[in-house]
C-alpha cells in the first residue's frame, strides 16, 4: 500500500445507497493510479456489489473492504458515533485516519456525525484554533469560490476567520488549482473601515501578510467570481449557504412550473431543453467535490448526501489530491505567518 | 391639507431622473384620494415635469413643491446632508417630517443619506434602541417576507433583534396586510438550543410575549414562505440580501445568454417568453415598495435607485399605509410589551 494516496470511504453514507457510491469509487480508481480505496461498510454489502458497480479486475488490487458494523441513520445525533455508534462507518473511517491506516476520509452520509468524527476521532491539527467547514460554490465565469466557515463554529473572533481565511487559501490553491486566491473577509462594504469589529480585527491580521489578500468582500462577491476564498464565520457562512441553496432551488423550480404551464412554453421548453442543461451543468455542486473539514490531523471531505456518482468521484478527488499536494503540512506553514504577526493582538 | 395623509417625495433621488419618479406620484395620487403629496426637489424642474407626467388637473389640489436647491450625488457621503448638502431634496424631505409637515417620507436616492436624514433628522422613535432597516422579499408562494435589519446596525445585541422582529411584525401587519405574521429570527437550525448567545437570547424574549412568534429561521426560510417576518443582525442581514442579488441576477443572466446560445433555443426562447414575463413578475421587487426604515418618528421609506414608476407608487403606498394605519403608534405598544419582560436580561 505504501506509495498510494489511501482514502477511507464511507460506502453506507449517501442518500441514493452503496451502489451509486461505490459507482463513485469506480471512476475514481480508474481516473487516479495512485489512489488506493479502503471500502468502509458493511462487508457483504459491499463485497457483493462490486462487480456490478464496475470494481473489478485489477482495481481490486487497489482497495480493501473495511468491515464496519452499523450506520448512523440521519435521525440520530451526531454525537451517536462518540458511544453508541462507535461501530458505524463514519466512526470507523475516522479511525482507519487517526491510526495512519489512510490518508484521508470521504463520507456521503451524516454531517454532523461526519463532522463530529474529524474532530473528535481524527483531532485537530496542531496550530489551528477551530477546524473549519467550507464549501466550494460555482459561479459563471467558471472560477469557484471557497466559502468558509459554513457551520461548524458559530460564535468566533478575529483570529478564527483569519486562519479560516489561510486554510481555505491553501485548498483553493493546492486542490482546485487557482494560482494566488483572491483572498476575502466577508464584510458590509468594500472599505477597510466596513465590518464588525471582528471582522475588521480579521482583516488588519491578514493585510500583514504576504498572501494574495484583497480585503472585505461584500455578499455579491460570493457569487461574481471575484474572490476565490471569502472567510466568515459559521453562522453567517451558513446562513448564507442555506438561503443560496432555497433562492437557486426556488427559481429552477419556479421556471419549470413556469414553462409547463401552457403548450406554447412546453413546445418552446423542448426546444431550449439542450441550452438550459449546458447552463445547469455549469452551476453543477458535483464538479467541486463536497465540503472539506480544513484543520483536521488529515483529510475530510464531507460530501452532499445526495451525491451521484460524479459528485463521489470529486470527493475523492478532492480527498486525493489535498493528499497528494500535502495540505495540512501548507496549512501549518501558512498559520506559522499569522501566529507571529497577529499574536500580540489576539488571544482566540 | 388636514385628513389627509401627507408624504414627502424626493422627486431628485433614482436613477431613472425626475420624470419617473413624478409618473410613480401621478399613480399614487390616481389610487389614493387620501394622499396628499409635498414634492421635494428642484422646483423649476418639478413644475415642468408635472403635466407631462400625468399630474394635471384635480391631482394638481393634492400637491405642493417644495424647493430644494441641491442634489444629494452617489459619490459624496451619507453624512453631507448634516453639513454641505443641508439644502438637499433628502435633507429637505426630512425635514418636512420633523416639523410635521409631512407623515413620511419617500426617497429613490442616495440610501446612506436617507438613512442618515431619517435618523438624525427625523430621529428614533422614543422606546427604540436602534432604527433598523427592513426589505420585503417575494417568493413563489406570493406571501412576503420581511427581512430585517439589512445593514443598518453591524453589531447588535440581542435586544436589538427582539425589537427588529416586532417592528417588522407590525410592517407586514399593517402595510402588507398579513394577519398575524409568522415571525422568525435567523439562525442556523431549528431547534431553540441552536444558534449563537445572541440570536439564543432574543429568542428566549420573543418566546415569552404574546405574538404568532415561530422561532429559530434558518437560511431556506427566507425565500420559502414559511416566515413572513425574519430578524437578525444588520452584518447578517446585509450579506444575505446582497448575495441573493447577486445568486438571482447572476442566475437570470446566464439563462438569457443560455436562451440566446443557439437558433433552436432563441425560437424557443420566443415561445416560452410570455410564460417567462409572468414567472419574473412573481418575483418583482417593484410590488412591494422599498425599504422601510423602522424606528423612526415618521415614516421613512427608502427605495432603490433602479425604481420604475411602479416601484415609486409602491414606496408611496407603503408610506401612506404606514401613515393611515400608524405604524409608529403599533410599534411602540409593542416594544412595550418586550421592555416589560426582557428588562431584567437585557441592558442594550
Amino acid at each position: 500500500m505504501s506509495g498510494y494516496y489511501r482514502i477511507a470511504l464511507d460506502v453506507m453514507g449517501g442518500d441514493y445507497g452503496s451502489g451509486i457510491t461505490l459507482s463513485g469509487a469506480a471512476m475514481a480508481l480508474k481516473s487516479m493510479p495512485e489512489l488506493f480505496l479502503l471500502l468502509v461498510g458493511k462487508q457483504a454489502e459491499i463485497e457483493s456489489g462490486l462487480a456490478t458497480n464496475g470494481i473489478h479486475g485489477d482495481l481490486l488490487n487497489r482497495i480493501k473492504i473495511v468491515n464496519a458494523a452499523s450506520v448512523v441513520t440521519m435521525d440520530e445525533k451526531a454525537t451517536s458515533i462518540l458511544k453508541e455508534k462507535k461501530d458505524s462507518s463514519i466512526r470507523i473511517a475516522a479511525e482507519c485516519v487517526r491510526k495512519g491506516d489512510a490518508h484521508g476520509m470521504v463520507s456521503m452520509g451524516h454531517t454532523g456525525a461526519a463532522m463530529v468524527a474529524s474532530m473528535k476521532v481524527i483531532g485537530k491539527l496542531s496550530g489551528v484554533y477551530r477546524p473549519c467547514l467550507a464549501t466550494v460554490l460555482p459561479n459563471f465565469k467558471g472560477t469557484p469560490t471557497v466559502l468558509l466557515d459554513v457551520g461548524a463554529n458559530i460564535d468566533c473572533k478575529s483570529g478564527h476567520i483569519a486562519q479560516f481565511a489561510l486554510m481555505g487559501a491553501v485548498y483553493a490553491e493546492e486542490v482546485l488549482g487557482v494560482p494566488e486566491p483572491k483572498i476575502g473577509v466577508l464584510s458590509v462594504g468594500e472599505e477597510d473601515g466596513k465590518g464588525s469589529d471582528t471582522t475588521r480585527q480579521a482583516l488588519d491580521a491578514l493585510r500583514t501578510l504576504d498572501i494574495n489578500f484583497v480585503g472585505n468582500a461584500e455578499g455579491r462577491d460570493i457569487w461574481n467570481g471575484n474572490f476565490n476564498v471569502v472567510a466568515c464565520d459559521g453562522f453567517v457562512g451558513n446562513v448564507v449557504l442555506k438561503s443560496s441553496e432555497a433562492l437557486a432551488e426556488s427559481v429552477f423550480g419556479g421556471l419549470k412550473v413556469c414553462l409547463r404551464s401552457n403548450l406554447l412554453s412546453r413546445m418552446g421548453a423542448l426546444l431550449v431543453r439542450p441550452a438550459m442543461r449546458k447552463f445547469y451543468k455549469k452551476l453543477d455542486y458535483a464538479e467541486y467535490g463536497g465540503a472539506p473539514l480544513l484543520g483536521v490531523r488529515g483529510i475530510s471531505i464531507i460530501g452532499h448526501g445526495r451525491s451521484n456518482e460524479r459528485a463521489v468521484y470529486s470527493a475523492i478527488r478532492a480527498a486525493t489530491r489535498g493528499a497528494k499536494n500535502n495540505i495540512n503540512g501548507r496549512i501549518q506553514e501558512r498559520l506559522l505567518h499569522l501566529l507571529h504577526t497577529s499574536k500580540e493582538t489576539e488571544t482566540a
